[in-house]
């Protein structure tokens, strides 16, 4: 069989890196904007984010949380307070220092009316949204509460990339306060177990749940927990994070409530986020040489139909038919919404349109044109097959199965990225073989390797360095056995997964 | 009859600003940030700004648009393009100069990493968004583009005042170019219209859409259309703009296209938002002197069920009643959603919770004790009545009547503040009585005056100055007849509404 020509170059195993970007851009997702390390997200990259927030919120709601909105500039004595989260936050922090523009002796505009405090643009908002907690806590009568945020927020990155990497972003970010500290780790733990179950049912990630080491926690948290994904070039990529706050921001913050025993106490916090990486890291996963590759259930539409329309004299009837059969799929319900359907009429030829349809990953396209009337059947194309690859099937048909087909669709894509995972998820207890798998290459990263380590940091450095590998969790998996450090043949409880990483 | 007491202190008539601030504190709707002229939207308020969302997001799409997202942080050259815009603009933006922060000789945290070029925080998008537009529209078959983004913006404010006028605040932003003046025209049109059936069916605010004068005009439009509403003491309160912009934005960022013929022309452009400000508008229409009164369609939730718990052996009868009562509501449909209710089962006496509903405006109240268990009926509290003006029904009747009930309720509030508002808007063509009309009290604002000018600005200075007076609105209203001048006597084609405004 020749080998057929795609529609993204290069393609994936050529250059993995430059893939991503034109996938990103061929699929009308993202662009970069003229603002530098920012990006515009497009019509139908936010489509995506508005599904995913769509779903988040119901369960944030269903878990007992309610959104409120906390500012965006937050004054720098804020940020001092905890030491460890200054530390981690200052070098990225986008600063207001002026309230007013003029012009200035050489007709330029310049910054004037300088703040007596500066005040940052919010990477995250523990330091604010703590501040407030304090006002609103005086009983355990108050506890818990559990607020989540949709937001944007800035963290000024020096190697930008679409969706990944971006200086602001958007995302949500929940935090609460506890009575008791076994409560809060429970409620971190809870929302890590949201994500996991969102990003596995909904997004098609098979993400791997676990504890950060100490060393890769948040700021200011006493312990972090993980998703970690692997992508198509077997890295890893951090998916949303919840974190075990302790008392550090209660104490930074003054969160203390009157427990039932008249003593008062400082309030056990969590906090937790995703953001719109998870875009990218749908694109790292799902998307192959033609474009994206979109997941039903997180598809801004899952149907697009086209009108094939060779003749002029041919476009009523087809047009009839083809709005007809919008409103008859429109009326379904898919993934408790009404199932999303674009009718394409634009006055374009039909090859370039289908393929920016393909590049879109759009899951299911439909062609009607006058044979397909003739012959009362409509052709079928499932974004996870070959372009090529039509079936054709009467309209009733179509209605009938096109639930069934989306759910299989989505179940594949799931499995399929399970599967590359499980192949490339390895233990390693030699560290020779350790250093075998995270060969030089650097277009292939080897996957996920669960050694066994006695949790001295000073390890890292040489791997880091050696092999540009970091620590990605201790998978909260229990199949794995006690074991012996790679390091140093010292005992150690659990494995922990390693691997380069977005 | 005795005049009972009221929750709200002051009351309206005696400071209705402090009655604003006392009101939107009792109904937990938001409280100053410790950030200069920042709020904190708590739950109770971010609930109402999330259904605004839900519905205009329903009316955006429905008229062809999308959503996307475009950045925070625009250049300070951006700005300059437009010589209106940046005169508007300038002297409330907030500007970001640095990138970093360090710890400086005396411990204490400072900007480092000056930027070359300053950014601003986004006070509007029209110069970020026209930018991209030049960037994606080549042909007019790329036309329109109808774009719509739900954002945070940053006008520096002077004079803060919960969700009035707050130096951050939340909005949803649209943005349009089209190839041709008059659908561009059209369109500005369209989104106002949208805004007014919303306002009028959705808010119960009977808003007055009409043309502002050419002094009132967005900085960098040809022409601003309002929807006007009159508060309860009287004063206006611009609830939603959308404006037609003509070519200047096309023509500073250089969004040309290929029309039909072959020609290079200008897009023409649109502009249109609402805010937060909105909530504001809801507290001032509606609220009473016992707290926040919520339109049943905005409210957050539509009932709430309050178990009366005398004695503790009655509270598992009761609960399971509340229990069963709030499945049986949740099931029932309002204004396309779930019906939202609430069962308050915190452990405080009766009559504080009681209050504290009422003073969030919840439209309607059930209580259920062991007395209504045993009588097989519950007790139904509505906001628009007093506070102990109960009804006695049986389940049954409620879940039958309730949806209906909140419809009368709905319509209930429109009608009343249309009758305040027809009440004091009066046609004035006498300059005295128009002085007489705006009398010095400071309390009481007259209302709406029609009047008739000649469109010299000139006469403005000495009404502002005299009356605190502003020009509202020409309003589309076709029933007023063409007159004279108030203040010169000349032929005038339409009348202009003028008010004291918020």
């Amino acid at each position: 069989m020749n080998e057929r020509s795609y529609a993204i170059t290069p393609r994936r195993q050529e250059d993995y890196p430059q893939w991503y970007q034109e996938v990103v851009k061929a699929a009308d997702l993202a662009q970069n904007a003229p603002v530098r390390g920012c990006m515009v997200i497009k019509p139908w990259g936010y489509g995506i984010w508005e599904n995913i927030q769509k779903e988040l919120d119901v369960r944030f709601k269903a878990t007992g949380h309610k959104n409120a909105y906390f500012p965006l500039l937050i004054p720098l004595r804020f940020l001092e307070k905890e030491a460890k989260h200054v530390e981690g936050f200052a070098k990225e922090c986008a600063v207001v220092t002026h309230a007013r523009l003029e012009v200035n002796e050489h007709g330029r505009l310049v910054p004037a009316d300088p703040l007596e405090e500066p005040l940052i643009v919010r990477p995250t908002s523990e330091t604010i949204i703590g501040e407030m907690f304090s006002l609103w806590v005086q009983s355990y009568r108050d506890l818990p509460i559990l607020i989540n945020q949709w937001a944007n927020v800035v963290r000024w990155e020096l190697r930008p990339r679409l969706f990944l990497r971006t200086a602001e972003f958007l995302w949500q970010e929940g935090h609460t306060v506890h009575a008791t500290q076994a409560e809060a780790q429970q409620h971190a733990r809870k929302m890590l177990d949201v994500y996991t179950d969102f990003c596995r049912n909904f997004l098609a990630l098979p993400v791997i749940p676990g504890r950060k080491p100490p060393t890769e926690r948040f700021p200011g948290a006493d312990d972090t927990l993980t998703i970690e994904a692997m992508m198509q070039d077997r890295k890893a990529l951090q998916a949303g994070t919840s974190h075990f706050l302790g008392q550090h921001f209660s104490k930074a913050s003054n969160i203390q409530f009157l427990d039932a025993q008249g003593q008062q106490q400082y309030a056990w916090g969590t906090s937790w986020g995703m953001t719109t990486r998870l875009i990218g890291a749908l694109v790292m996963t799902h998307a192959d040489d033609d474009g994206m590759v979109l997941p039903p259930r997180i598809a801004p539409a899952q149907v697009v139909i086209l009108p094939i329309i060779p003749k002029a004299a041919d476009a009523p009837a087809v047009m009839e038919a083809c709005q007809a059969l919008k409103l008859r799929l429109e009326a379904l319900s898919y993934a408790g919404r009404p199932l999303g359907v674009e009718l394409d009429a634009r006055d374009l030829r039909s090859g370039p349109k289908t393929w920016e349809w393909i590049k879109k990953g759009i899951p299911i396209r439909i062609e009607i044109g006058p044979k397909d009337l003739e012959a009362g059947v409509v052709s079928l194309y499932r974004r996870d097959q070959e372009p090529k690859a039509r079936q054709t099937l009467s309209t009733d048909a179509l209605v009938g199965t096109l639930l069934d087909l989306l759910d299989a669709m989505q179940a594949g894509l799931l499995e399929k990225a399970q599967a590359l995972r499980d192949t490339h998820t390895v233990e390693i207890d030699d560290l020779a073989a350790l250093y075998a798998f995270f060969s030089s290459d650097t277009q292939i990263h080897g996957g996920f390797a669960a050694i066994h380590w006695n949790g001295d940091p000073a390890h890292w450095d040489r791997l880091a360095q050696d092999l540009k590998v970091s620590p990605r969790c201790f998978p909260f998996d229990r199949s794995y056995e006690p074991g012996k450090c790679i390091f140093t043949g010292e005992f150690s409880a659990e494995r922990m997964i390693v691997a380069r990483a977005y």
